[in-house]
């Protein structure tokens, strides 16, 4: 065995994205203890610029220090007891995925199933809302990784607010790609990852929770079933202006990384980061429309960061992956769930989100697809 | 807020240890896509790059995606069920973090504790398990990082499977830095972390389960309480051979570098790098004893990799750990739980333990207790 010198690719798949040269350089500094006073500036300043990234004067944001799928379970096990019900909306891989940690903290869940392709259906939150009185949540995906699909985060959200419940969204495909207004659509808590439009490495969930959340979690009646993930442990390690408490020994590198790359959207700006995201969008359909490829999705919920697209006939799905991936060093993804073999994921997220990358998709596939 | 440049450290404490500029290096390379089949060959031969630091067969031999405490807490998730008794020994703070564990868990924790300073006795896990018959697990802290303490786990081990017990070992300090065989010594579950004596950055947990504890994994009555750690779920997508099943993303440069730094222990060869801490440490017992300090730890059970020492009559400790940090840029470890403000702990762990650094602790220290 020796050192893994790993042949560069272009990642236009449902994450990891692009890594821009600037963040690897961030990643590689020097290590420095995770109580260090330079490296707690760093925890402040990460705070900061990701109440920024999710528009949100939230205190309690901040990096759980694992992938978007343990920040998925720290929203989950902090806020629900069990014998709570929660309403989960599920139109994709990762609502089911949210229903899982519902039960598996002995919530109960009533499940809003939608097709796949398809927002879920605010009248239907209505009606079940009405027809449930006992609702503590409502969880749902802002952007479904699986399908492409932007659910309505902002009237779901207004429903379950007038029915008092706490709203729980999955932004992980949805942070710095397209508009997310924590305070404004009252989320009570978020989770994100890194690897997304943020394009920063993989590793890392960014997490937001109101003072409602943070209320609800003080006042808990059962210890929060994991210590790891436990925020009132983690606060004392996280909480801007006390003395740090150890808790766990923070990713101090991939925190470097994640800095640098919130620096560069504050930088650009999150309106600007939206409007790229879109126009490059725009590019990316007209090129795969012209070589007569369709998308899954309806333009009017389509997401612009993953272009979720149908496979001609004709076409193998995973011959046509590979060769994309051997010939051109392009990596697209794979369906996922109900979509296995019969659609592709094309990411547009973060760096990876230019018509350079647009242009060397299209011309890849036309060249394997003719 | 501009880019984070940190001002380099020499890392002496409890961890993050030194990392090497070729661990660094390898961190930043490009990132590749999780399911690219480049890094699933990786994580093939970083398995096989931990089954050499465990000292196992172990099938089931990988990397959780976050620290080493959510490393514990899948050991224990999985074994554990509601209603099950372990037998958890404490002799310091990550004892206490097992019991905490056990008890989120379900589960009912004999605790046999410990003096501070002092390991484990094997003849009071004796006498409890003989006493108690319908123990599930013995849990304990090899190379305990709050007191510096080696608690023999070959005995206690063998006293546990006499009785019937599985065995679940915390080797977060120990792995790469003092003989841990797991095979042999019949551990069934074990847990580490990157950033001690691997000397890789901080933010992930190595991990080894045997097939006695598989079997227990599989036949469990309830599921399993976290999603993420879920080992049912995690073994589709480490597990050898087998088509890779998304489960979550991992975090594919922080493998990078475990790899790396898992290439220089096999280079350096698991006997010569144990005898490297023991002679490292012989030096830096002899210079701190030049100076007038001592260990808190008896000689027969002291680690060489944390070096836990009291606190001279008359030093201030912060004001002497904020020196050595701000005029000689060197870090050492602060006292935890019942040894804050009495004890010091300096590492020697990976890449920082080498004579230099020895030196440099032990003339820095002597300048600034002057």
């Amino acid at each position: 065995m020796s050192t893994f010198i790993p042949q560069q690719r272009t990642l236009m798949g449902p994450g990891p994205s692009d890594v821009s040269a600037r963040v690897l350089n961030a990643l590689a500094r020097p290590t420095l203890g995770h109580l260090d006073p330079q490296f707690i500036e760093l925890m402040d300043q990460t705070g900061d610029l990701l109440r920024y990234a999710f528009n949100t004067q939230n205190s309690l944001t901040m990096s759980i220090s694992a992938p978007g799928s343990a920040g998925m379970e720290a929203c989950i096990v902090n806020l629900i007891e069990p014998g709570d019900t929660v309403v989960v909306c599920i139109n994709g891989v990762f609502g089911m995925r949210m229903k899982e940690n519902v039960t598996r903290c002995g919530g109960t869940a009533i499940v809003i199933e939608s097709e796949w392709g398809e927002q879920t259906s605010p009248e239907e939150l209505e009606n079940v809302l009405q027809a449930n009185d006992n609702v503590k949540a409502v969880a749902f995906v802002h952007a479904e990784t699986s399908t492409g699909v932007r659910n309505d985060a902002q009237r779901l959200c207004a429903i379950a607010k007038q029915h008092g419940c706490l709203t729980i969204v999955d932004a992980v495909t949805s942070l710095g790609g397209i508009e997310l207004n924590i305070d404004e659509w009252q989320i009570d808590a978020c989770y994100s990852g890194s690897q997304k439009c943020l394009s920063c490495v993989p590793g890392l969930s960014p997490v937001t929770f109101s003072e409602t959340a943070l209320e609800v979690i003080r006042n808990r009646q059962h210890p929060v079933q994991s210590w790891f993930l436990d925020l009132n442990l983690i606060l004392g390690y996280w909480g801007a202006g006390t003395k740090r408490a150890y808790h766990h020994t923070a990713p101090v590198n991939s925190i470097y990384a994640l800095h640098e790359s919130l620096l560069m959207l504050q930088e650009e700006g999150l309106e600007n980061a939206f409007t790229r995201h879109k126009k490059v969008h725009e590019l990316l359909r007209e090129g795969l429309e012209s070589i007569g490829l369709t998308f899954a999705v309806d333009e009017a919920y389509r997401l612009p960061q993953l272009n979720v697209i149908l496979i001609p006939e004709g076409a193998d799905d995973a011959t046509v992956r590979g060769r994309l991936l051997n010939e051109f060093g392009l990596e697209i993804g794979a369906g996922l769930g109900k979509f296995a073999g019969k659609a592709w994921r094309i990411g547009l997220m973060g760096s990876a989100c230019t018509p350079r990358n647009v242009h060397h998709c299209v011309e890849s596939l036309r060249h394997v697809l003719a």
